[in-house]
């Protein structure tokens, strides 16, 4: 009988490795992609795509039999070589080539040329070829840096007593109603795609206390702007407890500041091939939705239209006024409208038109939505009606709240939003892998 | 202006501060739910359910006011009193209250007797009162493990050089086609929602060399077995330049004693609860579909129907044959026949009948399915057309191919049938917070 007994060593090699500098003038095996080929007649550099960078190989024509006819780029090789020391090569080393093996080749060049340092090509055309534009080294480097917050949200959150959950996706009825979800047909029943964790979280919350959730969320708006998709990935989390909903502002800079520190130290050449400064989170002020529309107003010469409202190149406008006031990359925004609110949001009991909730701005765009929520059963029950909501397709979450929920609130943060502002992309679709929008189903 | 600057202290402690013993003999202050009240007439024992586990506070009669009248399971509550050891409670520790403050109370009791230690309730009923039974102790502990099996997946990935993907659950073709996928209109087109991200990980091994994805899947298979979920948790992962598929079972095996490990160290409590044993992984044995359907023929004489397939009844007879034989818990079945693998799956060389693919059982049980994948893109038409598929639809797909991958293989688990197994359950949807089935799309 055979047995399995974990991973075995291989003999080929990652940038990591070669880096330590144990191997220098030895021989090595390194396996790739042929990034570029650039031919000099006797001389031949290659470049190998290896999951943490680039390498160079310098192949000399004829040795060994070697030949740099019959190489092609996307081909992807198995090199043997002595690795070298060499300052005009990516990260200091190259390999001469001392063998090489291909195992895969291309039967089309790529569509798009992703060799290149900078991808100067249309949004459209990186969206249609995406399996080709992904293979650019600055294009994928924005999804290094989205692995790094979203394993930077749950790190924290396991250091802070979170559990992580993971709530269904199709259900009977959604978190906050209305017309902005898909709906599809489940063995004959009518059905929805979760637009929010909502429902679930808090339910939860009196089971675990503190719940987390990175997963996507749908929702069947039609807009089309740079910073809506249709189906996103939300990081979403519900704690209780709570003394005020400021806990929740404070978890949130908690994450932030934990996740710089993360990107800092475990995605450092990802954040030097995009070149991203990150933003400050040692102190992330705090302002009043009504006091901030004031403020901008003011500063700027943009008169109020709607006390109710914040449109967009109003959050834009804050985002600015804290920059250059306080230097802030990040603001909080507080006490936002009732009205502007789900019903389950809690009332500021100092002025009920508003709510204990928050929005993060990150540069002028909203990337947070969180607050306090209603925890007892009969000031839920009112609100739903004072609505005129029924509480109908609602049994099962109203029941959390009769058994007993203790003080409680939460927040979602949109994962490619925030991304898109780490990297300075203006346009939301740059960080998602494979973005759904109106006219976006494929690929 | 004011600013938070990160999470701050809070007065109140968890069970972990308690169990220090560093306050003991001191005035803590501890919040939680009332789990469950004992009223001994003179002194009442209150049992605290706080998200670490249960702890015991208890309130003599008339001492500062105090009296348990008013006091009523499910309420949540802030106590403060000196903390003491005592070896009859729970964790050894008890706290003699000196004050308690109401948080919040329920208008109803809870529908099930959540507070006792086993929950002897129906499946149907647990499901259909959600909320309420998972803060039954036991119940809610599978779920603490299953959060541990999701972490091992991710952590052990990532140190094995993995990059985590998010792609999207709403497209206009599943990766294996046919009739079992769920369908919804989107913006006026036609479209179905993922029942394995198989295609997206594939053609991102040829941007990060190894992925993985840990997200919901969808899959409307009309079975209604106590293994089959229409919606579950997905733990994917797909890996560049193997050897062999023996490394995507090696990788599996990694992650499998990872993850034990973890759950020693970190669940300890949630394992002791459910009285979990921990299944044997230092070396998991391999063995080829038609010979593990020949051992299980021979020793428990069950004749083989059908040489091409794997009855659930003979997966079972399987593993039993593995443990009694081998003391295994897992095996590896494979060379799976081509029929019953999808088109990408790589055929074995030596004999096309069968292909470079397995299983992984867990005690009977199929928890994963695996292989390595065609990586060449005239093979992969090929293939197609000898299964008189068509291309249409796939392009996106083919064209990762046709830019050149490397030789690849990976695997999908089944998250909730894992935790099932692990927990010694024998319905999948006791290892699902909000299972959905045939008849099941709430809550």
């Amino acid at each position: 009988m055979e047995f399995l007994s974990g991973v075995k060593e291989k003999e080929t090699m990652e940038l990591g490795e070669l880096l330590t500098g144990e191997k220098t003038g030895q021989e090595v095996c390194v396996n790739g992609f042929i990034h570029s080929i650039r031919d000099m007649g006797d001389v031949a550099f290659l470049v190998l795509r290896k999951r943490e960078g680039l390498l160079q190989c310098v192949l000399e024509e004829g040795t060994a039999g070697l030949s740099v006819k019959g190489l092609k780029e996307e081909q992807t090789v198995c090199v043997t070589g002595i690795l070298e020391e060499d300052a005009r090569a990516p990260h200091g080393i190259e390999v001469r080539i001392r063998g090489i093996r291909i195992l895969s080749s291309p039967s089309e060049p790529l569509p798009l040329p992703a060799g290149k340092w900078k991808l100067s090509t249309s949004l459209e055309a990186k969206l249609n070829y995406r399996s080709a534009s992904l293979r650019n080294i600055r294009e994928r480097a924005k999804f290094r840096i989205q692995e790094g917050i979203t394993r930077g949200f749950r790190d924290f959150l396991y250091s802070q007593g979170f559990t992580e959950i993971h709530t269904p996706k199709i259900g009977a009825k959604g978190a906050e109603g209305g017309s902005n979800m898909f709906r599809l047909e489940y063995f004959h029943h009518p059905a929805v795609l979760a637009q929010s964790p909502q429902f679930y979280k808090q339910m939860m919350v009196g089971v675990f206390d503190r719940v987390f959730e990175t997963a996507p969320v749908f929702r069947a708006e039609k807009h089309n702007t740079k910073r809506h998709l249709n189906e996103y990935t939300s990081l979403d989390f519900e704690m209780g407890y709570i003394d005020s909903f400021e806990d929740i502002m404070a978890m949130e800079t908690g994450f932030l500041q934990y996740t710089m520190k993360l990107l800092e130290k475990d995605y450092a050449e990802d954040l030097r091939i995009l070149n991203v400064q990150l933003p400050r989170t040692d102190q992330i002020p705090c302002v009043r939705f009504a006091k901030a529309k004031e403020l901008a107003a003011e500063k700027y010469g943009r008169k109020i239209r709607n006390p109710f409202d914040l449109e967009p190149e109003e959050e834009v406008l804050i985002g600015q006024y804290f920059k250059e006031e306080y230097d802030a990359d990040f603001v909080f925004v507080t006490h936002y409208p009732s009205k502007k609110r789900p019903f389950y949001a809690m009332d500021d009991p100092e002025d009920t038109r508003y709510t204990l909730s928050f929005d993060l701005l990150f540069h002028g765009l909203e990337v947070t939505t969180g607050g306090q929520r209603i925890h007892d059963y009969q000031m839920l029950s009112e609100k739903i009606a004072a609505r005129g909501m029924t509480e109908e397709g609602m049994e099962q979450y109203l029941g959390a709240f009769k058994y007993g929920m203790p003080p409680h609130g939460g927040l979602g943060i949109g994962l490619e939003r925030l991304t898109m502002k780490l990297v300075g992309e203006d346009n939301v679709r740059e960080a998602a892998l494979f973005p759904r929008d109106l006219s976006r189903l494929e690929p």
